[in-house]
């Protein structure tokens, strides 16, 4: 498959400016960068997306194919990405069909779920089988401990989510971004360009191909919105993990899926929502039984 | 002028769910409701929105306020909510021009920013002059305290976001919902159905009339995006205060306008990041110096 050919366009990811604190002192703070990115299919402009513009062509890459515009990367020729005007141009090898009818209709979801998913989407939640996997408890613990330890503009300019990919508790990506509907459709990006072999019993490849999801665990510092768990879904990752909640359409939808959807995960504790079966409970590493904030 | 006629549809804004915590124990815990709210306005499908649904009916209204759809509270003649079809029809007095062609474009903005901003939002942030205001640092500490006291749905369950409108140290309304955006809609809606003189020295009211916002302060469990900003200022509220911090566009667009815009505010540590004159700093209230996370 010829993979899209991409720019690499760099901006800064923080900017310092002054603030007055409650002791009237001028401080000097980061704060993340926000730059509008607006998209341009085959010259037609599609959307403009605000993002802290860490990774803007996997970013759109992965937007275009978590809003189901693209099925596979090689639909895609180039993506360039000129920050001088903020845009992204995109060249399809034969275009999208029905593009403008497909992108007509709008819903805007919770919070920072993506703001808009073009209609459809979730015509497609319950075509997708997720292959099995179980995630061990010892993993799960895995997982938090590298995000802890994980380098990032959250921890140096705040006001960002971050998204990782892990395979076990081997961390794949992470991203960040403003709005982490952005962080979790670069990750999608960025799976489309890798190559894999489907790992044992997984689905086989989806005519999107690149890395499988079978074997993955997608981790988000936000709430499981019920887009999060769509599109992990659609990325054929059974697993996610949040150190935040659960929304209600996010369960439902976890459920449908019979996705493992775990959440409130700090330290040792955690809570599991959905698709328990996918989860290896080993109590004993728990520790000492302190009531955690659900 | 004649107020619209609104339902009061109601429906339970939490659901208990069973979970299984850390230690393999089954738990059953409250999460967020959240439903799907499709608007149409005389009878054309405009959007979708996911919320909590606590104000279904202000959340259209100020929907459509804040989109600048309409340009009154008096172009509205109903908005009927029904929840068993998870629709909410709105009939307007003489139809909205170019209802199609106003919500053609689309922009995704930031994180918990409301999705999707209809294109000529941005355009008219120069023509906003906000009234001179200033808060104490008195008063900034009450409406912290305030919000700490405030029952809430997060409190019980999570994952939502608050916000409130204060005068002074003043309470006017608090709101939460899935997203902050329908939150901040609601708050803008409310204040379109509020009878009020202009405050002394506040702008004249503005054709939307209902509640001004000169002397009011808004405040948010979220970030200060460029959206949230210009959402405040467009209700004429020149002060806005956050538990959160501030991405890069909403402290451009606060500075452009004037705005006090004052985040991580927690206990007595704060920081403002813009329009500085308007707060009263009593720095003799901040007691010792710990340096806060920034």
């Amino acid at each position: 498959m010829h993979l899209p050919a991409l720019t690499q366009a760099r901006a800064p990811l923080t900017r310092e400016i002054d603030v007055v604190n409650e002791h009237g002192e001028r401080e000097t703070i980061s704060i993340p960068a926000e730059r509008a990115l607006t998209v341009y299919v085959d010259k037609q402009e599609l959307v403009t997306l605000m993002t802290l513009g860490a990774y803007p062509e996997l970013l759109v890459l992965g937007y275009l194919r978590n809003q189901r515009l693209v099925r596979s990367a090689g639909q895609i020729e180039s993506i360039t990405v000129d920050w001088e005007v903020g845009a992204a141009a995109v060249k399809t090898r034969s275009g999208i069909e029905r593009l403008k009818e497909r992108t007509a209709r709008r819903v805007i979801t919770t919070g920072c779920g993506q703001g808009s998913v073009f209609g459809g989407l979730m015509d497609e939640v319950d075509a997708i089988q997720l292959p099995e996997a179980v995630l061990t408890q010892a993993q799960l613990y895995g997982i938090v401990n590298a995000i802890r330890l994980q380098e990032s503009t959250y921890k140096s300019a705040g006001s960002v989510h971050g998204c990782a990919l892990f395979r076990g508790e081997e961390m794949l990506i992470f991203v960040e971004d403003v709005g982490r509907h952005n962080a979790i459709d670069t990750i999608a990006g960025w799976m489309w360009l890798q190559d894999e072999a489907p790992a044992p019993g997984a689905e086989r490849p989806s005519p999107a191909a690149g890395m499988q999801g079978g074997d993955k665990v997608f981790y988000t510092t936000g709430r499981l919105t019920s887009e999060m768990v769509i599109k992990s879904a659609q990325m054929g990752v059974p697993v996610v993990v949040s150190r935040s909640g659960i929304t209600q359409m996010g369960h439902e939808v976890a459920q449908r899926l019979g996705l493992c959807a775990i959440g409130r995960a700090t330290n040792r504790h955690f809570l599991c929502y959905s698709g328990a079966q996918r989860l290896r409970l080993q109590p004993e590493l728990a520790g000492a039984k302190l009531r955690a904030a659900a």
